[in-house]
């Protein structure tokens, strides 16, 4: 791997990301789209920030910044401030750059792009600048507060932790398109891998498996470490695929997601493999019913405390809620976990737009355990599934 | 993809790094060395505190946890204290924590693991406490900062950025056994995929190929994104892997490294299709003196600089220099890139136990590119090149 340039606030320039994805060709009118996207983005986070007091913001964070330009390299950022917004990033990514966050000012620099962006937004007479206090590191942060003059210096930056991720919860129609293409190569991908299922050996050689499957259907990554957990195993939540033989009798949970033009999908299937009881059975139907059952209950308005008690609820009543042990979803988009949290007690309202798992999930120590989980789409009157091209009926290879 | 919990300072729990590992069986001759290495890391990093002029610090970036302790969870936080040091994590951790941090004591609490870690030296009377400002968010920061009491407050937190990191950079005897292991594995798994390049077709289904043969062969994951960049676009350093189609005439260059044991291996071999020109074996060549003889300029007390200048100095003389756009090489360990720098006026000495790469390249845009990559363990009359079994002659398929 070559070597990457460490900067003087001490973050790290990783010459990684570059994919040469720049030069491919776009139409026109998908570029005015996609541009129109960016500034649509930029004006939310414009209003945002007038509700919070301040008049810019600089943005470092990679998802934020792909987010508000379009922009796809490991070193960049964006200031923001009324009328006005420039990409900061460095010689390495000119072309690239320029082609990703067509329509908008790109700056090339040296140093570090969020102290850029910083001097700039100090320039523009900003005088209450916000950063995501989650997503900066006190080095630089520091190195940002010095490059203020000292008049200006003490209350120019303010933290505003998770400003833009709240924005980014609500996806654009350019977003959910990406969004339903991931869904459903994921679920391609699985429905094509599940017959070999019965011949794989091991946890990882099914993972190795839908991974390689994945990657040849156009995948850029997955979304994250997948989980294939099988027999007892099947009980941990987080089962990661291990070195387990698989059993010739019992669950298999596989939990994956496949990364599409940056957008992740999320999605869940529990199996069983050879001669079933009727526990096993019933247990399996609980958790689909809940899962239904929650899926049912979204809708623009519905709280994510209500969704999470749908589910809940049914494992309540075929007791079986005191081995749901996790929440029963998350937001999901840019990055496998987004807001808004769908558990317990909150009170944060689905907005149409958003996109969220719905992943109940029963695990029996010792014994087995089950996890379903679809993504969903939030509408004005319910939600669209998005991975419902692979079935969750009871499944025995 | 199973929710995470995120933490009142906006950090977030993920729940997907246990991996069972604890319950792997250890001799107790095995146990006693890795404890025994962790204690002597500690005691260095309380040498290096005292010449901070602190007292105590709080460990949160994962690569440090791990270094520290031996825990390999996504997260923890070690506070460490003249004679005492204590791992903190959650519920989801105990048992893991318990036998991969053998020999320190654990604490299982709620809340973030800085945090509680933070209040605990506190109440072991630490007065001035560390914490690395390159790898700790200004809201993680904050919320430590609150945990204690007012009349510390003020100077108790003081930023030590890459203290850790700097340690980190001298390997034990345990480290490299297990990056000499990772090397090997790199090699291996290198050498059996090059007979199949030829009857690939795009550069991604040979990288494809080369991860799956790394997964078979017991990788946790690739170091990074595998480098496959043939044709014209050997010619950029960072040519990630791309559907490109491999060309019947021209330099393929392979940039990968396979993770074992949490330790990354790095290296880069060129290769030639079709019929080659006199221009092409050339400049091969002259890539590979200079890399050749930047390996034989390593050796302890030498500066980075002069590892680079070695390197660099054949390519001048043969008026390649200006192609050479990088520096020479970098540290690798837990991370894939560390320190020390090996770049141009760098002063930094080389010590006996440092694991850094050596990969001089040269990049001729709209023609071809070459780098040559190997990763070596200074030693105190020279180096060991860990990707020895691996040859670096011309290769022509």
């Amino acid at each position: 791997m070559i070597p990457v340039e460490i900067r003087t606030d001490g973050s790290v320039f990783d010459q990684r990301k570059l994919s040469g994805k720049g030069s491919e060709h776009l139409s026109l009118r998908l570029l005015r789209m996609k541009k129109m996207n960016k500034t649509a983005r930029r004006k939310k986070l414009l209003v945002a920030l007038e509700a919070a007091g301040a008049d810019g913001f600089v943005a470092t964070h990679g998802a934020d910044v792909r987010w508000l330009s379009g922009f796809t390299g490991s070193s960049g950022a964006v200031g923001v401030c009324k009328g006005k917004a420039v990409l900061f990033t460095d010689g390495r990514y000119t072309e690239q750059a320029r082609a990703e966050a067509a329509g908008m000012r790109v700056v090339i620099g040296k140093g570090s792009p969020g102290l850029l962006a910083t001097k700039w937004l100090v320039e523009q007479g900003v005088r209450r600048c916000g950063f995501d206090s989650t997503e900066t590191t006190v080095a630089a942060y520091e190195s940002m507060r010095a490059a203020v003059p000292g008049l200006l210096r003490r209350n120019f930056l303010q933290a505003q932790p998770g400003l833009v991720a709240r924005l980014r919860e609500h996806k654009d129609a350019e977003e959910i398109d990406r969004m339903r293409a991931a869904a459903a190569l994921g679920c391609r991908v699985f429905q094509e891998s599940l017959p070999r299922l019965r011949s794989c050996k091991t946890e990882l050689e099914f993972a190795l498996l839908l991974e390689t499957a994945a990657k040849q259907a156009g995948a850029e990554a997955m979304s994250f470490d997948t989980i294939v957990a099988s027999g007892e195993r099947s009980a941990l939540p987080h089962g990661r695929a291990s070195s387990a033989r698989l059993p010739r009798k019992g669950f298999v949970t596989v939990d994956f997601g496949v990364v599409l033009d940056g957008y992740c999908s999320d999605m869940t299937r529990t199996v069983f493999l050879g001669k079933s009881s009727v526990r096993e059975r019933d247990v399996y139907h609980s958790v689909l019913e809940a899962q239904q059952t929650a899926v049912a209950a979204v809708r623009s308005g519905v709280s994510c405390g209500e969704v999470d008690e749908a589910a809940r609820g049914v494992l309540r009543k075929a007791r079986l809620d005191k081995w749901f042990t996790h929440s029963t979803g998350h937001g999901v988009g840019l990055e496998i976990h987004e807001g808004p949290r769908v558990a317990a007690g909150q009170s944060q309202r689905l907005e149409t737009g958003m996109v969220i798992t719905i992943e109940p999930g029963v695990y029996l120590p010792g014994e087995f355990g089950i996890r379903i989980e679809d993504t969903v789409v939030v509408t004005e009157t319910g939600c669209e599934v998005i991975t419902s091209s692979s079935p969750k009926d009871w499944t025995q290879l």
